[in-house]
């Protein structure tokens, strides 16, 4: 009941092979939490997405997708959705068309067990060796280039316990997992994320999660991170629409201490489950 | 006539969407130049697939992808084609599935104007202002990744005279045109062409050249190459498999003389029509 594809609002599952998303990852992403047939960030997602649009330079997405989005998460008690929004099809070459026709690509999935469990009791993390290259003019995009992603989640294939893996910079900074921002409560109490000016995907969740600490006396400082930095944290935990919070137990062979900021940016994460402003 | 479309060797222009190559640029490309039904510089097209196979930990191709290019060659005077090689289907998620099955796609063009135009006459490039980042473990392999690419061709959008833009990296040394290789003829006579170890593509056309330069002892030197040595040197040219070897007469405002290496090296690009060993 939960799978189901639509490509420009038709049920469909098969596209062009001259889309450019396919030929250059000409187009971003949004990955989606459904709950109780709602959309957890909704708006976040649809302006983040718009943002994307605009460093792309690509046209925005019809004003009624968020209808669309919702009528595929109607009726769902837990989905995911994701959405490719792509520069559409094409002639040979880099040049985008003068006046393109994006292409819009939704897949329902089923919810992923084993989230809750990660949750409760927290996950192991390891140090990738795959390090992110820096471009300011694609940084915080969710873009569809993704290939360093995919080569740093390929560094382990076995479920040995590591949940995600830490991404540095070219430079050596912390700056993400391979799906989820990070942030680290270092020993003076300050919450921290790494700044994502030079690469990174500036997450909705993480979003959520600043605004949110804000609103309790809480800033989050945007910094460079070394990975000696992080590992004097107090708490570490990383985050996605998804998953949530996931507190982090273990960065290689060092452990860490569930506390009191994760489990309550965890609350904050609860609270964005329904689309509802919050 | 020209066109045509095959995906895994069976007649057919739409697909899944849930292919790695759209959800991620999880793959590889090759656009090969066809001549009275030949392949330019097949050899070193399949040996750079299955080189960048290799990078990406994917599956190699099977053997019979030069017969099932060659079919596609057969009785075409000149066309372009350009093969995509994902990774195949897969789940939600970065991590690549334990046993993929690679998606190949094959797409026939015609030919393009105007490049025999550009041979002869030459053409004025422009520096763009979209760098290229840094990421040795994608250096060189000719992956679906492209959106630096994208951005940098979209930096000019009307034909103003203007045939390709050079990129530099974030570090600002001069690495590649959009879809080109450079090399550079520097005033000692020295020949030069940057080096790959940080980011750019590996062309097939810049080693033909590179081994034909060093027969007639003329080596290539593999070099850092600022914007400011770039404009001192006596020729510019750049180079791909489709267009052979443009001159290059103008870098922005500043005027260049077509000379005589920048000839030689066409001869050797014509030499690389045929498939044949060479």
């Amino acid at each position: 009941m939960s799978g189901g594809f639509w490509i420009n609002g038709v049920d469909a599952d098969a596209l062009t092979v001259l889309d450019r998303g396919l030929h250059y990852g000409d187009g971003l992403f949004e990955t989606l939490a459904v709950t109780d047939g709602e959309i957890g960030l909704l708006d976040y997602h649809l302006e983040r997405l718009r943002d994307g649009c605009q460093r792309l330079a690509m046209p925005e997405p019809p004003s009624g997708l968020r209808e669309e989005l919702l009528a595929a998460a109607a009726g769902q008690s837990r989905a995911v959705l994701k959405l490719l929004f792509t520069r559409g099809a094409g002639g040979r070459g880099y040049l985008p068309p003068e006046d393109p026709a994006p292409t819009r690509i939704l897949i329902r999935y089923p919810w992923p067990d084993h989230l809750q469990d990660h949750v409760d009791a927290g996950v192991r993390v390891r140090v990738c060796s795959t390090r992110l290259g820096r471009n300011p003019r694609l940084a915080g995009v969710k873009h569809l280039n993704r290939l360093e992603q995919v080569l740093a989640r390929s560094e382990w294939r076995r479920w040995d316990g590591i949940a995600e893996g830490l991404m540095l910079d070219e430079g050596g900074l912390v700056i993400e997992g391979t799906m989820s921002n990070v942030f680290a409560v270092h020993g003076d109490g300050r919450l921290a994320t790494p700044a994502l000016a030079q690469c990174g995907i500036a997450g909705v969740m993480r979003r959520h999660l600043m605004l949110q600490a804000g609103r309790e006396d809480m800033p989050v400082w945007t910094v460079d991170l070394s990975l000696t930095e992080l590992l004097r944290a107090q708490e570490i935990f990383v985050c996605n629409s998804i998953i949530g919070v996931w507190p982090v137990i273990g960065v290689d062979g060092q452990a860490f201490e569930i506390g009191p900021v994760t489990r309550r940016a965890q609350q904050w994460a609860m609270q964005a489950r329904s689309g509802r402003e919050i």
